[in-house]
C-alpha cells in the first residue's frame, strides 16, 4: 500500500488592516489549514473568510489556538496556569466551530501555536489542559502535536486521535527535538533536501540528526510555512516531488 | 391563566482582575442570564465560571455579544458594517456554546450588548445581521430585544422565536421607546414604581409613558441590572413583589 | 523667491510581527514623517525604530495620534467625547516624545490619523480638544491638517504654527473637499496628473475640482501614501518632478 | 535628627468601566503615587484624573510601567527581551510624563509594576535596561526599586537617585528576600505588627525575617497596598501610628 501523508499550514493570521500569509495560494496544495482563533493572530472577518475558502479547496480546518498577546504573535512564552490554557483553548475552539457551523463543515483537528504549542511538548500539565479542552468541547476532533512530544502522549492517553506532526524544513536533534529556530543550522532552505527528509520520515520512520545518528519518528502530518517569500513555492515544489516520491498527500479526515 | 415574566440581566462582565457586577447573588433570582462574551467584557475564565454557576442555579444562559471594546465596555458606538457585526456574534456566540459544551448545558438566548443592542433597535441592517448570525448557528436560540425594536421585527421575519424586553427601572417615552439615559427622569429608583410598571406591562400590555400617554408593550423578560450598589437589593424586591402580585417569575426555557 | 513645499507620509504603521509600508525607502524622499504612536498602529519598538530612522534621514517627526484600535487601524469612527480625544492625543505625544528624547531628536509636528483626522476637518469640538492637547504639550509643535479645515482654523485660534495639507494623488470637490474614497473618481493614479495638481496648489494656490471649477487652497505640505505597491515610485517621481518643476521640497522645521 | 520615611501607592489602576483602588482617599495619607501607564492598567482618563488629584495632594507622582497585559494586570511573567522591556518603559514614562507637562507638574520617580518589578529585582539585564531607559528620559528621576535588589544595584551604578523600597505589610525571609505572595505567611495583618516591622527598618536598618534572623535593610520608602476593603484605613492607622513612634513621614521630592 502507497504511504500516504497529510501537509499542513497555519492560516488566517491576517488582523485587521494587516495581512500575513498567502493563504488562497496554499490552499491548492495543503490538506490541513490550522485557523487562528482571534487570540494570537485572526479577527472575525479573516476566520470567516479562512473557514470558506479552506472549504472551498476541500482542505481539513483545525483550530489553531494560541495565548492570547496579538502583540506578540502567539510566539512568547507568558505564564499561564493549566487551568487558563484550558478555558482559552475552549474559547478559541468554539469561535472557530461557529464559522464551521455557518458555512456546514465540520472542524477537523486543533493545533496549539508558538509558544503553546512549545510548552505542550515538553510540559504534561499544559498537554493535558489542551488535551482535556479539545475532549470536551469535540473528542472527534484529531490533536496535532510534535513528533515524541508530551502532547501527543497526553492525547493518546485520553483517548483522543492524535496526529504526530514533523517539519520538512526544519533540522532535528539526536533526540528527536528540532533543532532550536536561533541557531544558524535550524532550518532547510533547499527543497531537494526537505523532501529527502521526508521520504526518509514517511518511507522508513526515521529522521537522520544534525549530528549523524537516525532517530526514530513517526510522521502524519508535515508543517509547512505560509510565510516567507517562497513559501508557495517551496510548497508546491515539496507536494510535487512527495507525490513523484510515490507519497500520496492525502488529509486525515 | 397566571401571567408569567421572565427576569433576565447581564452577567460576566469581570475581566481579569477587574471585577464587576454580583453574578452569584443575581443568580438567585434573574431567570436568564446574558454572559458577556469577551469582546465588550470577560474572559474565557469569566465565561467558564458564570456558565457554570448559572447551569447551577437553573438559570438561562444567553450570549451578551457587544462590540470588540473592552476599553469602551462596549458602550461606545463603532463604526461597523452589518457584515462584520454579523462575523462578530457568530464568534462571540461560538465562544460561549464551547463553555456551555463543556458544562453539558444548552444555550438558551441571545441579546446584544450597549451599543450594539441600541443600534439594532433602530437600524434594520444591524438587526438583520444579528438575526441571521444567530439564525446561522443555532436557530433555536431565543433572540432577546427591546420591546418594539427593529431586532424583534427582524427576528421574528427570518422565524426566530424572540423575547420581547422591557425595564422595570427604566422611564418610557410616548412613542414606546426608553428615555435616554442622560436624561434626569431616565431611571425609576422606587422598586414600588417599577413592580407597578412592571406589572401594568405584564397584566394589561400597557406602559405608562412619562408623558403621561398609555403605549402598548409586549412584556415577555425584565431586564435587572447588575451592577450599582442596591441591584441584588432592587432584584430581590422586584422578584418578591412580582410574586406577591400573582405574576409567576420563570424562565423562557 | 522660489516655492517650496513639504511631503509628509505615515509612518510606524507597523505592529508586532504585522509589517506596513517601506518607511526606509520612503525617508529618503519625504521631509516630514508622521509617526503612529501604539494607539492605532506601532508599538514601541516600531515608534523607537522609526524615530532613529527619521532622525538619521533628517526628516522632521511628528507624533500622528489616532483612535485606540489596532483591529480597525484608527479608520473607524468611533464616538469619542471631546475630552477623551484631548487625553488620548496628549498621552500618544507623550510616548512618541520620550523616543525623541532618548533619540536627541526635537519633535516637529503633530498630524491626526485616520477617522480622527477626519472628525477634526469638520467637528470644531474635536478640532479645539486636539489643538488644546497639542498646545498644551508643546506650544511650539506645528499642526497638521486638511486644508481648510476646523482643524486649522481651531489650531490658527489657538496661536499654534500650522501647516495645511493638500493631497498629490486625491481629488477635490469644488467646496475644497476631498473626494471620498470609496468613489471610483477619488485617486489621481498618474504621477503626471498629480505633480500637475501640486505644481498649480502651489504655485498659484489653487485645485481644479473633478467638476471643473478652479477652487482657492493653501498648501504647506502634501500627504503621500506609504502603503501600497507602487507607493515609493510614486513619491521618488513626484518629488523628482516637482523639483524639476522649480518647487523646492524642504521640511518645515 | 528625626528619621523619616516616604510612603509610596500603587494608583491609576482602574480602566474604563472598570474601577480598582481608592485613590483619592489613599493620596491623604501617601508621600508618593505610582501612577499606571495604560500598558497593565490605566487609560489617557484614568492618568489624566490621577496626576491632577497627587498634585492637588502634593503627593510625588510617579511612572509605574508594567508589562502590556491588562488581562492579566501586569503580574503574570511574558517573556520580553531587555530591549523590549527598556522601550516599553521610554513609552510609558513618557506617556505619562504628558500629563505632568498639562498638569504644570514634575514627575518625580518611577517604580516598574508586577511581574516586571520581580524580574528586575533578580535579573540584571532587565534592570539595567530600565535603569537605562529611567536615565535616558530624565536622568533626575528617582528609582524605586525592592531593597537588595539588582534594580537598585542597576540604578546606582548608573548614577541614578534610587530609593529603596520595604514593605510595611510583607513578611521577610532570611537572606532579604520577600516570601512570597502564595505562602500563607506571606502577609502581615495586623497593624502594630506592620508598625513594629517600619519602626525597626527606618531607626535600626534591620528586619526580622520569619525564621527570627536579623537582616540589614535600607528603607528609605514604604510601599502600601491601595486595594483590598482596608487599605485606607490600614494607611490611614500606619501613618498615624508612624508619626507617633516620632518617624517622620515626608515626599522624597
Amino acid at each position: 500500500m502507497a504511504k500516504q501523508i497529510d501537509l499542513n499550514c497555519d492560516m488566517g493570521e491576517s488582523f485587521g488592516a494587516y495581512t500575513i500569509g498567502s493563504d488562497e495560494k496554499l490552499l491548492e496544495f495543503v490538506t490541513s489549514a490550522n485557523i487562528a482563533c482571534g487570540a494570537h493572530a485572526g479577527d472575525p472577518t479573516v476566520m470567516d473568510r479562512t473557514v470558506r475558502l479552506a472549504k472551498e479547496h476541500h482542505v481539513g480546518v483545525g483550530a489553531h489556538p494560541g495565548f492570547p498577546d496579538i502583540a506578540g504573535f502567539g510566539r512568547r512564552m507568558i505564564d499561564f496556569s493549566p487551568d487558563e490554557i484550558y478555558r482559552m483553548v475552549v474559547h478559541q475552539i468554539g469561535g472557530l466551530q461557529a464559522f464551521c457551523t455557518v458555512h456546514g463543515f465540520q472542524m477537523q483537528h486543533v493545533k496549539p501555536h508558538g509558544a503553546m504549542y512549545n510548552l505542550a511538548a515538553q510540559n504534561r500539565d499544559a498537554a493535558d489542559a489542551i488535551t482535556r479542552a479539545v475532549y470536551d468541547v469535540d473528542s472527534s476532533l484529531i490533536l496535532f502535536g510534535l513528533a515524541g512530544s508530551e502532547l501527543l502522549a497526553a492525547g493518546r492517553e485520553a483517548g483522543l486521535r492524535v496526529a504526530s506532526e514533523v517539519f520538512a524544513d526544519r533540522t532535528y536533534q539526536a533526540d528527536g527535538s528540532l533543532i532550536p529556530r536561533g541557531r544558524a543550522d535550524a532550518m532547510i532552505s533547499n527543497v531537494d533536501a526537505a523532501v529527502l527528509q521526508v521520504e526518509r520520515m514517511v518511507n522508513e520512520g526515521v529522521v537522520c540528526a544534525a549530528t549523524g545518528e537516525m532517530v526514530d519518528i513517526e510522521a502524519d502530518t508535515i508543517c509547512v510555512h505560509g510565510d516567507g517569500e517562497h513559501a508557495v513555492t517551496f510548497v508546491e515544489k515539496l507536494r510535487a516531488m512527495l507525490e513523484r516520491a510515490g507519497i500520496v498527500v492525502r488529509g486525515l479526515g
